[in-house]
């Protein structure tokens, strides 16, 4: 089966949406933050825990899969689900952000990209059939056409070829692609040009994908830029499909992406920061490390359900001091479930038609506590 | 109350025995293996994941702890107990294997160990005095008497000394302790002196504590040694009181310890290990970085329960060659799984009057996979 979406409410006042994406591996509400799974874990997180944080959907990254362990014993071995474990849904990226920022000597060309692997230095290639064989392999719900991705700034040429590209190597995905049971989307690139973001749409709409993501933002520009340019782009996707930010972001950028009425999203903030001493809540950031909470007995969040939140805030200060890997394992568990419960909530309110009441509240909270 | 003892059965062939250890908080089987959590965490291993490996008690390390965060902040946090969450029983050392082992500039008087902490230098004095201080802020259900040890080989003039030192230490800890919680367990030394041991015996037991341990063995010496050792120092400990051998062992060693009538034992090497990589299993260690696991399906263990064998060898190879920290997770948590399955089968086999069978019965099995 392809997935589908299901559109629940839309929020009175915002674009906020409340739906529900059906695939293959079971049902995910939406709005939905989906849990960075890298190289085949949740970084540190064993998987009882991670389904605890109220987690439903993984992104794996086909770039590394592919390097490591390579994306043939995957399928050999029965696939990523099986390999990892995981039973829910499951997003695969095509790999396209990974060769811009991760890999070295990329060079793009018409056929795809090269680049050698920054694990070895390995020559590899990829194309947009590679991207889908790779995606195949792993056999992920959702996969990623590959798209070329820029820095930002950058001039209008360079903006509108890749741009151009992205929607031809969409073309040769959607040809290819061959699993029944993996949805594709399509990828709006155009850097924050609302022409070049509209025609991009207009014709990765003509193609008629399973969803369709925003990318190419969150790479450089400031945040007013970027949901400036969600605002125009997400407008003219169709209602009835999936829309996905992708690698976006803080808890605000969640808040102000569902507003302009984005249903996915995906980023490694809470793991990385987790395992940096960084606790997100609902009364803002605090770095655990700092002196402050060399006594504090109090939990980081009154009412989180999380393991972390089982014991003071002195507890995780002294497991990062004493370097101690239960704390940045502590910390990932922690940020997961708060950005799990910020759009759970997130999601109650637009059923409620109070989305704009819930966002303000949000940014209330944050204020509290400034680093 | 003090912990207490309960003989259940004494194997018919051997030397094994199987009981109940009654502590403040909860009841403990024997044999049993202790895991070692260091600075206020078994490393790597969340609380929900650590009780389904079969933990009963936990092994805390008043060096490590009153280095960082210092005692004080541990008492006035509500004791141990509250501070790292864990609700079972809970022992500490004395620090007087680490001012030996892990300290710097480590001077041994009649009053006590002066030294440099290995974390920043700071100099620092342990007593007998101090180190009861310490457990009771601590709070543990058992705490152990301060003891001299030496790495071996060594003198007999240097060996005695120390002994007899252990054993005055032993009568100023008794005297000092003060905390009706909290019981207090004796350290044989006498390294590998027969005439010596069985003096430290007798001098200890006149004193009457809750429990005995056998201390400065695995230390330089060869197993069989060890073994000899233990042979005569057990059997000359009361029948009723609850034996210990400290920091020991590998799997053949806890059964070689069984054999001889030990009850307790913690070690750091199956987390230790787990970490870099090693499984524990029925049929022998593996090494999980080992090419030939690339492609293999299996589990670690056919029967194991742990988290780490719901997947397979290839999976965790992977896990460790992509640098995820969950490989030293799941790993860490299999061996603390093996050593406790083990321990309990061994306490089954007792109670079945059958230890000699299943000790040889475990030895077939490991020679099953050589490294």
């Amino acid at each position: 089966m392809k997935v589908k979406f299901e559109l629940q409410n839309l929020d009175s006042t915002t674009k906020a949406r409340a739906g529900i994406l059906h695939t293959p591996h079971g049902d995910v509400p939406t709005p939905i933050f989906m849990a960075v799974g890298t190289a085949g874990s949740v970084k540190g997180i064993e998987l009882r825990l991670l389904e605890e944080t109220g987690v439903r959907i993984i992104l794996g990254n086909t770039y590394h899969l592919a390097l490591r362990p390579g994306e043939g014993l995957i399928k050999q071995l029965g696939g990523l689900h099986k390999f990892t474990g995981w039973r829910g849904p499951m997003l695969t990226d095509s790999g396209g952000f990974q060769v811009f920022s991760l890999a070295q000597r990329t060079k793009i060309t018409e056929e795809g990209a090269r680049f050698q692997s920054h694990i070895d230095g390995r020559r590899m290639m990829f194309s947009p059939e590679r991207s889908i064989e790779i995606q195949e392999a792993l056999g992920s719900d959702i996969a990623m056409c590959m798209d070329h991705v820029l820095g930002l700034p950058n001039t209008d040429k360079k903006i509108y070829d890749a741009m151009s590209r992205t929607v031809r190597w969409a073309q040769r995905c959607k040809e290819f692609a061959s699993r029944e049971d993996q949805s594709l989307f399509g990828i709006v690139q155009g850097g924050l040009n609302r022409d070049f973001r509209l025609e991009c749409v207009e014709r990765l709409t003509a193609m008629d994908f399973e969803g369709y993501a925003v990318g190419g933002l969150s790479v450089g520009e400031p945040p007013e830029m970027m949901y400036a340019t969600m605002d125009y782009t997400v407008e003219a996707l169709p209602q009835d499909k999936p829309r996905y930010l992708m690698g976006v972001g803080t808890p605000a950028d969640l808040l102000e992406g569902i507003e302009r009425g984005i249903d996915m999203f995906d980023c490694v903030m809470p793991t990385r920061n987790g395992r940096n001493a960084m606790a997100f809540t609902a009364h803002g950031r605090m770095r655990l490390r700092n002196f402050k909470y060399f006594d504090d007995e109090r939990p980081l969040e009154e009412d989180c359900p999380c393991p972390a939140c089982k014991r003071s805030r002195a507890y995780l200060r002294h497991l990062f001091i004493a370097r101690e890997i239960l704390g940045p394992i502590l910390l990932s568990i922690h940020n997961i479930t708060y950005y799990e419960r910020l759009i759970a909530q997130a999601r109650a309110a637009i059923l409620a038609n109070r989305f704009e009441a819930f966002k303000r509240e949000c940014y209330e909270g944050w204020a509290e506590e400034n680093e």
